[in-house]
């Protein structure tokens, strides 16, 4: 861990003292002394989920057994409505309403199922349009299922800033998403969809980096389709499972080309032909992964009366004291700061360009400060505000100019 | 719970003495006094089951964070291949090698992957043949499927014993589940497999309720692709990851139309275009659900050692015991038993037709023996050897007689 003498600089720890989320570190469980700027890649512990899941496993599954699908819910043990509680927990965050978010299965499944229902919905288009550096996972969905349907589209990648002149009525969806992994920089959801439907072309968001980063607000950005992490600012867990939103306007006519049992109208009807369920929850197909499904009901609770705005401007001070202090370094060592410096194109991370990145974020993590390497040279920072502080942020600066200073 | 007086029949007690499995029973965690007759539906919980959470949980998550991913397995926390820990855990039980088997994702999903791929081996033909009375879930993946396919195929579902006589060089696919989930009727896997490959058709088994429940050579059998259920006889917890087995010969050829980062050859090294992973790797997509998966790889350790033979006589033994006794009963009730009284058809679960079985199971479950209400008119129960008595299927018959007794 971190051996530093010198005193956090005041003006720090007044933005500390003043912090209306400070209170909210006290909901994880971290390790004393690291600092954790990873959040981005997997959220923190949320303090309550442990007992929430002991009791899930011994209780609900060891005693209740079977009967935990469909117990009350004043007993807190009803299985099949719980996919449908949690998307109304997210629905808040995502500026959406609860019937149109649906909660189960992987990102990368997820986008699978609105991606195919998208194109469905604007036929006769041909080219799927995409940032060449979207996250690799979104590309590979899509040249899947690109794959499964004859190879009829084109998955055409372009550069982040060629992407609002390639817009044309010859493509039928805009897949993006909203905050790119490496650099951090983030598209204005609402100015880019509404360049997008100008041309007729339907939206798909992938919301990863986004969602319990900052607002998001969905329906009045007149959104299409969305989708995103649970495992990320949402602290649910490694693998937490993923939601989508999909518009009012194409609830009734998106097609579920993964139609499963309990995605059904009325799954205990056990019904020969599939008929889907009410609202977005057409979008869950198997069996509820439960345990991961209750530890991130458990970890949005710490979300409960934060105002999203007051997140926001909690990362944007954050970034900026980090971006500030790590300036210097900038100057004496070869670090290129990738994030904008345009605070309304910053999602909740900072990530710098260096040679040596890999071994540099190996050091950092061995002296407690983790963030996360990306290939090939990109030093990533997550800056989770309900739990970091600019203290954190000081020191973190203090421990990376150690490290650059000792040599890589 | 049961207020029985009589005394447990010394024969049984005799079995149960010389039961070699009866000290499983001791390794899962079970109300006293309840028996319980759905594990078929949801496994029962294994003791050490809440201990692994806990620490997967608190001690990986909680503390080492992101470092789980590609911490060293020593130390426990390998989260980038424990789907493929837990796949060589189950290759074991299904006959199989483990880089045949792949685990994550719901069984629905499993089953689009698979069906996707093994149309596409078989081009040219048309027909997807199915027994009629499969699970829902499976004939909704092949409607929804078949739908984004724009209704090329034919969903031909014929009558159980219909089906011989249905395999022919239309068929592309036949999709069957080896044990129906309502009768508990078996079909002979290795001879279904032979008869449809005599009409080169290409065979997808869904064994939702063989795996762990009796042994399943799918090697021997020369199985084309297979995908079964964690959460049943494999007791992982409910919605517990689901698993799938593609033949050697099939995993080079059978496309992945689901490709997402995780089933990618280097999924860190985020190229922009995807490779598949070796093996059957190659089908595990998003993120993999570490909660879960940690549940099912912990109660995996159950079968460690477990002669699969040993479990198919047992339970064959206590469906003999509890259909033995239940015979009088189907003199005095209107009780008609659907499970075929060949052992070499049945699955380790017998079920019974009643006209008021909703009520019956509803009586049953408040008197303290659990079993499954399926839709219109059916009584399931599960019988799962490694934690089953036969003085508890006594006991089990002795309460369904004094349900129908006190009538419905």
């Amino acid at each position: 861990m971190t051996t530093l003498q010198e005193a956090v600089p005041a003006d720090l720890l007044a933005l500390d003292a003043h912090d209306p989320l400070a209170h909210k570190r006290a909901e994880f469980l971290l390790p004393e002394g690291l600092i954790y700027l990873d959040g981005n890649s997997l959220g923190a512990l949320p303090a309550h989920v442990p007992a929430r899941l002991a009791q899930v496993a011994g209780q609900q599954w060891g005693e209740q057994l079977i009967r935990s699908w469909t117990g009350g819910t004043e007993e807190g043990r009803d299985w099949m409505t719980l996919p449908d509680r949690v998307a109304a927990k997210i629905a808040r965050l995502i500026g959406a309403q609860p019937h149109q978010v649906a909660v189960g299965d992987s990102t990368s499944v997820n986008l699978f199922k609105l991606l195919s229902a998208a194109l469905a919905l604007n036929p006769g288009r041909r080219v799927i349009l995409t940032d060449a550096d979207n996250f690799p996972t979104d590309l590979y969905v899509a040249q899947g299922l690109n794959a499964l349907l004859d190879g009829r589209y084109e998955l055409r990648r372009v550069a982040t800033n060629e992407l609002a002149a390639a817009l044309s009525d010859e493509v039928a969806v805009l897949l993006l998403t909203q905050v790119d992994y490496r650099s951090g920089a983030r598209h204005d959801l609402a100015a880019m969809t509404r360049s997008a439907q100008a041309h007729g072309i339907l939206t798909v968001w992938d919301l990863a980096h986004s969602a319990g980063a900052f607002e998001v607000e969905l329906d009045a950005a007149g959104a299409d389709f969305a989708l995103g992490c649970g495992y990320k600012f949402l602290n649910g867990g490694p693998g937490a499972p993923s939601f989508l939103y999909v518009a009012e306007r194409h609830l009734e006519a998106a097609p579920v080309y993964l139609s499963g049992w309990m995605g059904h109208a009325d799954p205990f009807e056990m019904a020969r032909d599939y008929a889907p369920a009410p609202g977005a929850r057409r979008f869950v197909v198997g069996t509820p992964s439960i345990l991961n499904l209750a530890a991130l009901d458990a970890a949005l609770e710490v979300f409960e009366g934060v105002d999203m705005q007051q997140v926001r401007a909690k990362s944007l001070a954050l970034s900026r004291t980090f971006i500030g202090w790590m300036q210097p370094l900038t100057l004496r060592f070869p670090l290129h700061l990738l994030t904008p410096l345009d605070e309304d194109r910053r999602g909740s991370q900072v990530a710098y360009r260096h040679p040596q990145a890999s071994e540099v974020m190996r050091r950092l993590t061995l002296a407690g400060v983790i963030g996360d390497f990306r290939t090939p040279d990109i030093l990533r920072f997550g800056l989770t505000p309900l739990y970091l502080s600019h203290a954190e942020m000081w020191r973190a600066v203090q421990v990376i100019r150690q490290v650059l200073e000792a040599g890589v």
